[in-house]
């Protein structure tokens, strides 16, 4: 359908101007700002032009359906313009979004979070706030439709992603890594509608950038307009432009922030907080506006209907076409992200080949062979990695590598770019239909941090490969050799941090981050090989329970090690030594992943840790461990930074070795 | 001195010639990195000529007086090629790169570190390693360089800052912040030299970028030019002319990475290993470089040994010329850093006044007044914000901003770049005459992290002024709620935490960040309102020692309440309500930094935490705090991520709260 004939079916009878409707997003915003005391005023009423005009001529969504998979991706990047989404919400009709919510804006247990909160309201795509998220994240969606079309065909697959950006999110570093990425791969159901209005909470833009944004976007390979914001053809014109051009898009609005409030729009002060009754009053004046507070005309509300009459008949055509469609199971499938049994099965075998092989290899290449299964097995992952795809080996035959010529393959080469990797990844698992992995360094989750915290905050299957996880790796030094990091990600709530010491670990940890449908996951993987360490097979997964005894004790235990990761082979050296020379009985128990064992019941969670002395060995910082030792218990890992050496040399220096676990137990139950 | 003048300096009698010059970096690289088995030749091998002219007609320093402040800045960005500069330092000259130290490189206890590590050689300016670090550090030195000329004149401060960035320092999104803001404040000795190879570890940069980075950095605001990376003339040409513009430059230089071994340049293959000894062997042969390992001819060394003179003649004018100076002194106590002993009696004044008064403010409040005493007292200090600045309070009267027609203030807008605010603060810090201090809301800790953790690997004086440091921020909701934040730093080596509980303890924590002139130093600032809790002056800071008895009790303990910042109150409160409804003696403990604590005598650590049980309570994650409740001891803080709503709600929501602290200590002690 061309932008004429949408312009008619959403504009015909003309009573209702979009002027009109746009202030209604305007009078909304102001009123649940001033009434919540707190919020942002200025963004909803600078932009409620230009999204009037992309939900009233041509956004494709169906507030009864709102998870219809074809409908169009709508994310507000610049989340502290949460109102406008809900202003929008409440005027097209989601049935979650009644007047009551945006009197309740930024109150407990309202859908109307202070900012859009992913799972909170229907409709809102992804979570934003942090600023550039939201744009880093459409870039995924746009990615997930593209491949998602390549697989079931325009018949299907058909509909954008827009997102509204601001002056933070294009400042914002990810989004030079997002727009690389977009426009490299030629994402041109991406259209980014850019908040031009100068300024930020400091004040004009100009006190900090003098960047040249449109030569900027052009640079990245995407197609630009420039145009004014409150002029409603304008807008129209560019955004229907855009929709037709081989590459992304973005739209610079030049806007007025808080446009409507006669004598505070155009500055900072319509920003952040609410306008004062006063100049409330005086901007339903100047926009003729004479309704109550949180009043829309029923005419106007009835005009905003129109946009989910439209999307209805979109999503009855498009049933009929999915109905008449062969691939019908299979994409209702891929929606649903099924896994086969079938992989489940595999990866049993996969264990009990390996255990009887005693197959040595380091945790990441144990991965790559894990990840040769699944891959296998199921067409709903896409891989990929920020560059260190040999190092990381995150990619498996057959894959086939994506690129602006060819979506039929299944692994993304994301650059030297974590954080817009992390958030792609958040938007091609939001977006539905694919369960995405990418790699990289553990000490270069840094970069992505702001990404993977959202993976966490709204439970999205993310699978992060993050290979080199140690000293382990060696002379790269300590700029990459993370001391910190697996604290930092266990102290992030909603992520399971995983650190399987060989290969049956590794193994049962990628299926545990595939069965885990809510949360992401983090495989924390070894540089250097590990020998295999399990004993026996058995259909449980033992990794499920987050610790186990991996090497129980013939008697009593006079101590137990704890370690996870690379350093449970030096707990079962430890434990030999004190066997053997000492007459000491320590169990070691494997640990490869926190979150799971601290939802055990207690009594399991006590014969894990038992009562004799604990000495827990894993070469990170001590941080959180003292929950698992005790006060009388013992700690060996790191103190400070790594260095520069080979690994072997830096495990005897920092002292992370059978010895010096031997020498502390003895210490210990002295 | 002008290009030519410095050309006959370094090339007459021209006997050797700058391509033998080249060759020999590209020999010791292929050569050291085939010793360590472990290394990146690619690099080195193919900036080897544009180094060469770089260092052989342009660059100002004197090996003997690595720390000589008017010295040129050379970072390198593309830190994996550290070879390079391994290479530089032992052909200059300088004293502590002998041929033994490339011979052990990437070894234990080496100067020749995987990565270039500051404080490991003499001349490396800034740590480097992961990608995009060096471009941003690289703009804090050439800010730092451009304040420091403007308080003391082009006689005594006129140096460049040089930066050699690969496609991944380019493709990381922290570049985009550093060159938007290098571009915006128009540092013009800011010049960027791009290996522009067209290889990355996955192979060519085609996989994943189609970015005009020439047009990138011109909507930047950088001059910019396009030359061939191995013609010597064309190299000394652009580096000759960006020295002469008044924007920062990018040179882009078209290279073939590992030039030089001939069936592998070109190729990702030279990038991350060894050549092997066919290679290297053919490789000698096509350069014609018949020397053995590690062997450099006398007369090229000698060629090479022109730099340093050049430098020390150069540093022996500026001697001169700073001896005529009458700003000698105020020049030499910048650089040393030196503060006045009057700001820390104000600062005492300061405490003694606010318990007087019994202030009642914010701690970010706090931190404003603070931060009045402390700039007006002393001109070292030099502050900014990432578009915060009304909210981290950060900007005090009479600072004045800085713009690229202003260079006489000592305020930053950083704009919506928390990276690249971190990064250019190391960048100040390094460069000397400064103590940079910046602020963003501390879940945005996450943006800046790559940044934080090269402050405390460098041991340098940055001050992270993180507000809005809980739920207590309220309505902005999870995003922007930190939980994991405190735990994530704090896991952090080398870095101290502050978490002030009210106006006395703020100035302590700041007083404590300016006198710790070797670490970085966060100060986590709470947006609410609280009590000023301290109840007599003392000259001592009781902040010093990390935690310490706030409330003891009369008699024995029952129990101790551990808190920090805005929860002391409510430890206070619970106490109060322990010994008055329910007669139990509980002492309250704030623990403004866990780091200080820690290094505290094991005597004085049990006296403050005594033997009765203990409860912390703190508005975030529990991780780490076992350490100081023990296993007896219980925690009241976040379960989870936090949520919307004004800022007692929440208290309340979460039970955070003193009614929950008395409930959970009344069941330990039953």
């Amino acid at each position: 359908m061309n932008t004429q004939a949408l312009l008619q079916t959403a504009t015909e009878p003309q009573l209702v101007s979009e002027r009109d409707m746009a202030n209604a997003i305007r009078a909304l915003a102001m009123d649940a700002v001033q009434k919540a005391n707190s919020g942002h005023p200025g963004m909803p009423m600078g932009m409620a032009d230009v999204a009037t005009v992309l939900f009233n001529r041509f956004i494709k969504l169906d507030p009864l359906h709102p998870q219809w998979p074809d409908r169009d991706r709508f994310v507000l990047s610049a989340g502290h313009g949460s109102m406008l989404q809900y202003a929008l919400h409440y005027l097209i009709g989601y049935p979650d979004m009644p007047a009551e919510e945006l009197q309740r804006f930024r109150q407990l247990g309202a859908r109307t979070a202070g900012h859009p909160e992913y799972g909170h309201a229907q409709g809102i795509e992804t979570t934003t706030g942090p600023l550039g998220q939201g744009i880093a994240t459409a870039v995924g969606m746009a990615l997930a439709e593209r491949l998602m079309r390549e697989r079931f065909g325009a018949e299907i697959v058909d509909h954008f992603t827009y997102a509204i950006a601001g002056d933070g999110c294009l400042q914002e570093g990810i989004s030079h890594e997002a727009i690389d990425l977009a426009g490299h791969l030629g994402l041109s159901r991406l259209i980014v509608l850019w908040d031009n209005n100068s300024i930020s909470i400091d004040g004009p833009t100009s006190l900090s950038t003098s960047m040249d944004q449109l030569a900027r976007f052009r640079a990245a390979g995407f197609d630009v307009w420039d145009i004014d914001g409150h002029d409603f053809e304008a807008i129209a014109d560019a955004i229907g432009q855009a929709r037709e051009t081989d590459r992304p898009s973005l739209i610079a609005c030049r806007t007025i922030i808080g446009k409507g409030a006669p004598n505070l729009q155009g500055t900072e002060k319509t920003h952040g907080a609410p306008l004062g009754d006063a100049e409330i009053a005086a901007a339903r004046a100047a926009i003729g506006w004479p309704h109550a507070a949180f009043e829309v005309p029923e005419a106007i509300v009835e005009t905003w209907r129109n946009v989910a009459r439209r999307g209805a008949d979109q999503r009855r055509d498009w049933c009929a076409r999915l109905a008449a469609s062969p691939d019908m199971g299979v994409f209702k499938s891929a929606v649903a992200k099924e896994l086969p049994e079938t992989l489940f099965e595999e990866l049993d075998a996969f264990r009990r080949e390996h255990l009887e092989k005693a197959t040595k290899v380091a945790t990441r290449k144990a991965s790559e062979m894990v990840l040769g299964v699944i891959n296998k097995a199921t067409a709903l992952t896409v891989g990929g990695s920020a560059d260190l795809t040999h190092s990381n080996l995150t990619l498996t035959s057959g894959m086939g590598s994506i690129s602006a010529r060819d979506f039929s393959g299944r692994y993304v080469h994301y650059g030297i770019r974590e954080h817009a990797m992390a958030a792609a990844m958040n938007g091609i698992a939001l977006h539905g239909g694919f369960i995405p992995f990418g790699g990289t360094f553990l000490a270069f989750a840094d970069y992505a941090r702001g990404a993977i915290r959202l993976s966490a905050l709204m439970g999205q299957q993310v699978i992060y490969v993050m290979t080199h996880d140690s000293i382990g790796l060696g002379e790269d030094g300590p700029t990459h050799q993370p001391v910190e990091h697996l604290a930092m990600l266990r102290a992030t709530p909603g992520i399971d941090v995983y650190r399987p010491a060989d290969i049956i670990e590794t193994a049962e940890c990628w299926e545990l981050a595939l069965k885990h449908r809510n949360r992401p996951s983090v495989l924390v993987l070894s540089r250097q090989n590990l020998p295999m360490l399990r004993l026996a097979h058995g259909k449980e997964n033992r990794s499920s329970r987050g610790a186990y005894v991996l090497r129980e004790t013939a008697g009593p235990r006079a101590a137990t090690l704890i370690a996870t990761g690379s350093e449970v082979e030096i707990a079962c050296a430890a434990a030999d030594i004190l066997r053997a020379q000492h007459g000491i009985a320590a169990a070691v128990v494997s640990m490869p992943c926190w979150e799971l064992f601290e939802k055990q019941m207690p009594a399991y969670r006590r014969s894990i840790l038992a009562a004799a002395p604990r000495v827990a060995i894993e070469a990170a910082a001590r941080q959180g461990w003292d929950r698992w030792i005790g006060e009388n218990g013992d700690f060996i890992g790191m103190n400070g930074f790594g260095a520069s050496a080979p690994a072997a040399d830096l495990y005897r220096h920092f002292g992370i070795t059978p010895e010096a676990v031997v020498e502390r137990v003895r210490k210990l139950i002295d």
